[in-house]
């Protein structure tokens, strides 16, 4: 089946890394005055998008979602920073690994709130599965996610 | 530990079942025109939070996402039918089991798109988690999804 | 004049009838953390598109709304249930039903808010009004709106 | 009954004129590229807002809405002009009367889309009704508003 | 170059000139409830818009925008008004003068907030400059504008 | 009147600087499917207010914006990349030098949009101006806008 597709070159993990900073605003936010927990996977799947679209230079889709837990709430004022990196090619998918920061500005506090992996294809131009470039992992992490895929 | 909830008596099943239709808008889509699986779980959440709260009778907030797959595109213009219902409950935490119908009102086609199982914890007015009652399963698939939590 | 529309058999009521549930939000809300009439006029207007839609197979326009009147708030952080089915239709217009439900899942009161009737236009792909389905009322309530039209 | 408001001087109709002008942006149009007549309601109920709580100086909501048509489309990238204006006031209750121009910036066209009354109450600090001032018509149009409301 | 455009024949100023009324809502805010600059310039760029493409009858595109200070806070719940007008044209470009009026409903206080000159590029139906209208200044102020542009 | 302020030590300019990635979508475009400028400067806003607030670890807001200019368009589906760092500060001002990057994912084309300055006030609990950090410039770009301020 690779035969449809154009071959590409694997690429580095760390070229399809991106970091996305959102300020939680009041609608984000439950009558707690914390995050929703769908406000923060709308952002962290516009992230992963933004990663998984370097990696592979077209459009793509959401494919799936990891187990994903929320463990302290997030505060209105606070702000969100989501990295997300490719560490996984396969054919058409793509595994993309999040992290998203709380970063309280005045406290200058700064804690890991969620980790995830969200999964996307690849699409060409006229919206099929296309095949999309490996990944070459450098650091330790890099190799963990990449085996651990 | 159960000394400091107040106990609440159980409930069925299907008191908890919530119905939301959304449209699918312009800016809830990707340059294909489909729904960003962010959005669609933006909707979700806030589905499975008004299911969960019905249960509880009070604010609850997301402790975690199963594992969640996007089938087929859901098209601009397409109407998002999510159906959500708490299956099974324990201490301050409720398994909220969500269906997802991609309508096509023209057509009159209306397929599943996705399934997937939110956990929310109920909270009191502290914020602090409480005692959730107790679920009451009565039809065949309640029952599976109440042994299978 | 009717030669000019694709005669469509008549259809239940009750098989246009959808629900809505939609949570109030900060930016839903006044000074006073109560909803602004006009939000909720715009989620009734998408529920009767929905169901207008639902039972001519077709894209359809809000071609008028009647009298409406709000009675007591609606407070952040309550859940808006609107109910819409399609009363009657002659030609290209349909008057739809809208029940608003105010909720507060905390308490868990649920009252009638607002009751209203819509009338919208149905539309073939052209955008021109196209004939549409009559109704065939059912139960008491169905055939007192199916009168009063 | 009278007593329990501070009474305030009555007011020209002509001061409580507002006009707002909204850009028909892509989320707030169907699947045609046309409005939808939620989201026009929902500008004008903040415009209606804005001439009511000019006129009688405090916080008011929503009462009723009166008979509402919509004709012709209004086209993505249209520009809305509302202009509103209090006609008349009784007790705790303003009657302001809306026309929407339909704008269209590059023919230069501008019509008239539609004209609506909306009701509102005026609210003092503890959200009670409160006596509103009356109102003084001056030209022949406020006369025959007053005259009709 | 003149020739590659059609001409014109030159405008009043004041037939540019269009208001625009905005009420703050919470997620305009920041944590301290004041209207935040971006969400500020953001409606500003609206109005310059909407005056610049009355000037000239077509599509424009924002060109750049003058030095822009903000000084009192506005409050969540206050109004804000816009005023914008063409003051002079040349060749594509047009300048815009705007004038943002901070209003509070219920002290009817308004005061000049900020004021700022937005410069647009009138654009053809493919994209490409334009030649806009020249502007004729009729009042002092507009003559002040004309000579300062 | 430095007195008033609790000094605070001397912090890097790099130690500000933040990034945020934002996908353009429908409702950010013009009718040629161009970003607005005015959702840029939203943008640029929030951005510019992170890395100030975490300069001096406070609530801040926007004082001015220095000239701008928007050269070639964005279009729907790029991403905009801003960078932010605070170049110099004074007293309770902070001026903050970005630079937008528009994007496109397929072509991996980059090109730097826009640069402009945008100053901020430091707010203490209160919302008075506090005494900021003052900057330590190292590179020579960081410099070079330290000594232009």
């Amino acid at each position: 089946m690779a035969s449809k597709y154009k071959t590409m070159e694997a690429r580095k993990a760390k070229d399809s890394f991106i970091t996305m900073n959102e300020l939680v605003l009041p609608n984000d936010t439950n009558t707690f005055g914390d995050l929703m927990g769908g406000k923060l996977m709308y952002w962290m799947d516009i992230a992963a998008y933004l990663s998984a679209s370097k990696h592979c230079n077209s459009a793509c889709m959401t494919a799936s979602v990891d187990n994903l837990s929320f463990k302290s709430p997030i505060r209105l004022g606070n702000v969100i920073c989501i990295e997300a990196c490719v560490t996984r090619a396969f054919n058409s998918s793509m595994e993309v690994h999040l992290k998203v920061w709380n970063q309280n500005m005045i406290t200058q506090s700064r804690e890991l709130s969620n980790e995830a992996f969200f999964t996307f294809v690849g699409l060409d131009e006229n919206k099929q599965p296309k095949k999309v470039p490996e990944v070459i992992p450098e650091t330790e992490e890099e190799k963990k996610y990449y085996a651990g895929a």
